[in-house]
Order: structure tokens, then sequence, then C-alpha cells
């Protein structure tokens, strides 16, 4: 806010009459958003193996936008598994409604002005397009590239060794398929550079999309 | 943003070892987004008749408390209807579910730091307070009240005259209940009152309520 407030005050008056209460469009244009937070809005989707960094390469991202001064946020599986998507289980079909509930909350997100930033393994392209559809022009598809051995080698949740002892049905790149984007926005090497490195791959390119240009 | 950027860094580093991928906390802390923001983060639920008057002082107050420098967002039947919610119908089940994924998706923006105003009838005590569980401490009961003759005299979208008719089941106030707030955090006279006088009792409780005290 730029300046201390005291009685907050409709200046000017932006209302309708008291009897006009057809719908009527929002008055916040996304321009408008834009000249207040400094930047452009979009949804920054990571996709890629379990294993391949993406929690770790979004929040990294999430702290290193806001300390620049971004509106920035995180979705996944902590923060919408437990609410938004809690009723969902991880038949194909809810796995599809998973990532279609992300893709346009994403959307909403990238409206009221953020970088959003989301980290699900999304391996099917059709929900990647779904997303993309959902958020129009202002998607970005990064796919976080690592092979699997490299994956597997980490396997952070011990969901890999579970999988191969047949305790996890349907796991992405064991049992069931992870479809490679055919032409993402941007492809990280989280298998062979730092986090820090793959960091600044991921910092540059937003630099280079979302930042104004003066 | 505060400065002009060149190239983006991440100073000071705030990442794991490239191998340590497992879950980690997101960085970004509500406290540091109310200091950036200048606000407190929050839901205003407003709850009420069709033709009560919710989606003008919505789309009011945003632009409203977006112009004094707050980061605001709407969402109402216009942006869930036709995106995230746009799998559901109007059955009571359904609509029940609609409710619970507007209260989860403003739980999320007001993680984000967001004022975040809510337009829907929400006719069911049992499904706002849902929706104050998502949200916690950050959820605010607005009860936007105007007696049902007042909202069917308006009658802005036609949907009284229709529901009379017999044409629309399950109509709120015509032939199906609203359960009146038992204790909501504000009730606001939208019946009565100009827009005007109703969004400056919206914006005198935002003052009250997320301002930071200096």
């Amino acid at each position: 806010m730029t300046d201390k407030m005291g009685k907050l005050s409709i200046t000017p008056p932006q209302t309708q009459g008291a009897t006009n209460v057809t719908r009527v469009e929002h008055k916040v244009t996304p321009e408008s958003r834009v000249r207040k937070n400094g930047h452009k809005p979009g949804v920054i989707w990571l996709t890629g193996l379990s294993g391949s960094g993406k929690s770790t390469l979004a929040i990294g991202l999430e702290k290193a936008l806001f300390d620049h001064g971004f509106q920035t946020y995180v979705l996944d599986g902590d923060n919408l598994r437990y609410g938004l998507n809690k009723d969902l289980g991880f038949s194909p079909e809810e796995r599809m409604e998973n990532i279609r509930r992300v893709g346009e909350t994403a959307a909403l997100f990238a409206r009221a002005g953020f970088i959003v930033i989301s980290a699900f393994i999304s391996p099917y392209r059709t929900d990647r397009a779904q997303a993309r559809v959902a958020a129009g022009e202002d998607f970005h598809e990064v796919y976080v590239s690592a092979d699997i051995e490299v994956c597997e080698a980490r396997d952070p949740k011990g969901l890999y060794k579970r999988a191969r002892a047949g305790e996890i049905p349907d796991f992405t790149g064991v049992s069931a398929p992870y479809e490679v984007p055919e032409a993402p926005d941007l492809v990280v090497d989280s298998g062979h550079q730092k986090v820090e490195e793959t960091l600044q791959d991921l910092l540059d390119y937003v630099s280079e999309k979302f930042t104004l240009k003066s």
C-alpha cells in the first residue's frame, strides 16, 4: 500500500445505482494489476517425473521471486490434496480431475495478477493441454527433465521402491507412462545440474517473459 | 517491485543440495506476505439471497480496495462456474460441492496474501461453516441482508419470475430455504441502503480488520 490510510473511502464512487444489481463486469483490469505489481502474471507449470525436483524448484523459485518483489504462490500436492482436491483419490479419472482443477485454479491466480507455480507430475499431454487452455497465453509449460534412473536413485519419498515392489499401481515411469512435453516453453535439466543452476535458469526465463520492459 | 531488475539472482541462495529433493516447507511465510502487501489476508464471504446485491458489492469492494493498494480478487459464479466448477450442475450435492470448492479456493488466495471476496448465495449454514474451516481465522462471513420482497422486486436476472413459474426447481427463497447466518462477522443492509452506503460499511470493516496498526 502506498499511503497510510485513515478511513477508507470510495473515491471516486465506482458503484451503480442502488436498484441496478444486474451483472457487472469486474472493474479491476488485468492491465491495472500488471501496473500495480510491476510484472506480468502467468502460470509456470512444472511437469516431470517424481523425484525430478519439481517441488524443490517451485519452492525455491517462489522464494527467489518473492524476494525480488513479485507476487507469487506455489500450488502443489501439499496445499491441494488436503483441501480443494481432498475428495479425489488416485484412479486415472481422479488424477485427471486433480490436474484439471489445478489448471483452473492456477488460471484464477494468474488472472488475479500472480505468477503461480504448479508442481505436479502431470504425465499426460492432454491434461497439460487442458491447463494451457484454462490460462491461455499466460501459460508456460516447463519440463523438469531428469532421467528415471536419476529420479529412482534419489527416490526421496521411497515411492519408486514401493512401486517396484508392486505396492503402488500406475506409478508414473514404472507402471504408467510419462508423456514428455513435445513443445514445452522451457526445459530445465534437473537431472545433471545443481538445484541452484536450475533455479537460475528458471529465474532467467521469468526475467525474460514476465518483467516489464522499461 | 521495488527495484528495476537486471538479471534476477538467487540472493542469498535459498536452495538445498542438489540431491536433497525431499519435501520442503514453503519458504515464503504468511508474515512476509503481510509485510509486502501492507495488509492482512482473508476471505470476505458474502452470503445472501439472489438479488441482494452480492456481486455488485463484491466488484465495487474489489475496485475500492484495489485503488487503496490492497491485493484483492473476486470469486463469483462468472469465473468459477465456467472454469473450476464447470463440471458441476445444480443438484443439491453439486451445489454443496460448488461451495466447498469456492471455500477451498478462497482459502488458497488468503494464504497467498489476498483479501478474496466471494459472492455466492451459499444458503446453508453447514456449507458456510465448512468454508470457515478451510480459511480458519482469516474467514469473515458477511450477511448481505435484503428481504425477499426487495430481491424479488429487483429480480435483475428474471430468476424469481422463472422460479415462481416453476421453471427453476429448488430456488433459494422460493422453493428452497435460505438459512440466515446466526453469528455473522458483519451484517450489511443492502435492502434499504444505497450501494454506496453498503460499500462504505464494508470498507469500514476492512479498515478495522485488515489494515496494519502502525
